[in-house]
């Protein structure tokens, strides 16, 4: 696993590759990135018209792109003009109330992150999910499907609901927010569902902490239809752009490779390091416009991860201060939850991004790992992630790109691929120590990450102190 | 789930069969079955010819039976005139004892059960099993394997072995077995095998207890030689038939359908009705000569479960006493060590079959299944087991015939398809229910089972309620 390779030669959209075997990741670094077109994703997002929301229409646009899994990007969102209709059904039928989290999941199956699912998942997806970590489609293929989308209600809403075929979803602070029909209610076994989704049943898993310990018995599945695009009006909503509307983007933009990098911590030099260097290696295979979803995870995440916010401001200062190249690089946010589960979730990072149009995938060292809840290792064995994700039923179109690990070059000043001949000019910096000097105001070494960046999160860490030492009135 | 389905229908070697949906299981009741030639099963394994063991040859005649995951059999066992060269080949290699459940594995193996496996898992296959229930194939087409087949050492035994590319396996209480090749050593994460193989971890499973708790810490896969075709001497060798001589069985009758049925307890005429009503369904759909094959797991089981011999002492006397037809059943032994782990176990027990010829698999409630070891409930959702055997990847081609549940007919005095619309009328005896009447010299309704196979279980009984009283010297 030293070295990147291609688990499928590119198949798609390109004058004459090279052979898959020379797309390795070694060094090579270059310029910014910036949401290039900001006003683009909020003009799309928060006035959609009645066309974008057409499925049929939209779909007679033929893009070179590679197809949505199920063949179809599958969009929940009702069109402008059944909103009055679908209100008044809603208040009709019993309602359930959505945590915060599965308004997340709603959101990530309204945009066609999970297509083919058409909605929170009935038991025989949900038990594919967990034991294959795929689903079969009407014609016999599979597709990736490796964490359970679903919706847990308690004993009280089982009853209330009783044997309606529909229920209303009402937002965590909002009115309805969407249908789910033809429901199926059927029992939540956590234990088995931790079990099989996290390989542990420790306590102490954040997302079980968030969204298992304390849901219901239950889960309900059922056909999703999403009366409006769901905001969030955090002043981030411009940087969630949905599957289609990253797939015009790239179409706009005349790509003929699409790479995702899926992150959930701060960009530092390293990172930027792999983007470029896949960028190179993508141009020697010999395609002409390869473009980069830098693509943060923007939903759920544990309470020492950086928030959302400061990371999207330290993203686009590591744009500001030139970094990655803004004609190349599309950064938005991707809004599923983090369920933190290793090998099983990489999958689900990496198959969502094929309905976003993406090709290639990059994963690193322990991809979705964290800590173990109670023992002192990781909870997984780091290379399990790439290994898993290469081997994964229904990801076979998508080209898995392992890299090398980063680390600072102490003789070179700079973040550079680990060389094992000289192990020890390399300084190994991880997120925990990262998030240390920051908090304690040392710099990292000169080249980790860039000024702007930096700045960004000593920013973060300061005010966070302030709130410890500041009473704050409740 | 109340009506027996195929998942497929049926595609191979029957003229004009009916529609899949006419297999449904009802009523109706028919006689016995003896394992036809035992003489011949004792032919084959206890003087294997040359002929039998030279893969090449055997294969070049064809049968009309459905074909073994990946396309040939895996069979592992040298040819005799290999013995001589491996035995002075093995004294040279760093040893490994095998654990009586590992030497069940490799005979497992040796026989082709879990084709197209050539020996202990290394991590690429255990990774794969584990998370996806399935294994790639070179030619990318998936099977099948949802149990790790794996041989746990410990930090001496990787210490001894070292950079060495072999080692000889040793069993229990005999000398060398096998060679293991080009071996892969790596980590044994017991709690991630346990929770994602369970989907619990809960103290208390039988087979982890057994062994897996006091396992090594490593994992060693590699390719296998199996010595001489594996023999335990306890009388009932003769009955452990392989892959391929089940499959000259078949052929030799000229089943143009066979149909497996799994079984770990006695016979009672429950089961006996399923069998035979599953025969007649099959005739109906236009097959001519469907063949059963009765198929006790011979391998390791808890402490609780009737013993085999035991077992296949009742099953004789099921036989004798007239329940099923010789002419059309073979009784065999599968020699695979029992996982209890329902639904993910069952797809083990059907894909195994399908190596030995079967095209038909009998799925029952709670396939796999017992009690959750700490909580008074089910481990498994009953219907999960059928759920997800019919959905598994690597099994389309094996049909699936799910059953109605049987239970006593207290006003036709006779195991019955359960009719809830008379449902007062019906008594369930449970395994257990089953046992205590036994224990207690009581009679279970007329009807239950034949009277010689009952006589078998309360003998079994009384000797162990003997062996509780009566001192035994140690």
């Amino acid at each position: 696993m030293a070295t990147t390779h291609l688990l499928t030669p590119p198949r798609l959209h390109h004058p004459s590759p090279s052979p898959a075997a020379r797309l390795r990741a070694t060094a090579s670094l270059a310029h910014p990135l910036l949401p290039s077109r900001p006003g683009l994703a909020a003009h799309h997002s928060r006035s959609p018209s009645p066309r974008h929301h057409r499925r049929r229409r939209a779909m007679s646009v033929r893009s070179s792109l590679i197809d949505p899994d199920g063949g179809a990007l599958v969009e929940l969102v009702a069109p402008p003009d059944r909103l009055p209709a679908l209100r008044a059904e809603a208040n009709a039928l019993p309602r359930v109330r959505l945590a915060p989290v599965d308004l997340q999941w709603a959101h990530v199956l309204a945009e066609g992150w999970a297509s083919p699912l058409r909605g929170f998942m009935r038991e025989a997806e949900y038990l594919q999910s967990l034991h294959f970590n795929c689903i079969r489609l009407p014609d016999g293929g599979l597709v990736n499907m490796s964490l359970p989308i679903v919706l847990a209600i308690g004993d009280a809403d089982k009853e209330r609901i009783g044997d309606k075929p529909d229920v209303a979803l009402e937002g965590p602070d909002c009115g309805v927010v969407a249908i789910l029909r033809r429901i199926e209610i059927y029992p939540h076994n956590k234990e088995e569902r931790i079990a099989r989704t996290w390989g542990t049943t420790a306590p102490g898993l954040p997302y079980v902490d968030e969204a298992i310990a304390s849901a219901g018995n239950w889960l309900i599945g059922g056909d999703l239809e999403v009366l409006e695009p769901i905001k969030y009006n955090d002043g981030l909503d411009h940087y969630r752009l949905s599957p289609r509307q990253l797939r015009n983007e790239f179409d706009k933009r005349g790509a003929d490779a699409v790479f995702a990098f899926q992150l959930r911590n701060p960009v530092h030099n390293g990172h930027a390091l792999l983007m470029n260097d896949t960028r190179r290696r993508l141009l020697e295979m010999g395609y002409k416009n390869p473009i980069l979803l830098l693509h943060p995870l923007g939903g759920y995440t544990k309470a020492d991860d950086v928030p959302l916010p400061v990371r999207m401001e330290q993203h686009s200062k590591v744009l500001e201060d030139g970094v990655l190249d803004p004609e190349t690089t599309i950064v938005s946010i991707f809004p599923s939850p983090m369920h933190y589960a290793g090998p099983t979730e990489v999958q689900w990072h990496a198959k969502a991004r094929i309905n976003a149009g993406a090709n290639f995938y990059i994963v690193g060292r322990d991809p979705a790992g964290m800590g173990h809840p109670t023992e002192k290792r990781d909870l997984y064995n780091p290379d399990h992630g790439k290994m898993v994700l290469s081997m994964a039923p229904g990801l076979e179109k998508l080209n898995i790109l392992p890299f090398k690990v980063a680390a600072y070059d102490t003789v070179a000043k700079k973040m550079a691929f680990f060389d094992p001949s000289r192990s020890q000019d390399f300084l190994f910096i991880s997120g925990t120590k990262m998030r240390t000097f920051a908090k304690n105001g040392e710099n990292p070494p000169d080249g980790f990450m860039c000024r702007g960046g930096w700045k960004v999160l000593v920013d973060y860490y300061n005010s966070l102190q302030a709130e410890e030492v500041t009473p704050v009135p409740v």
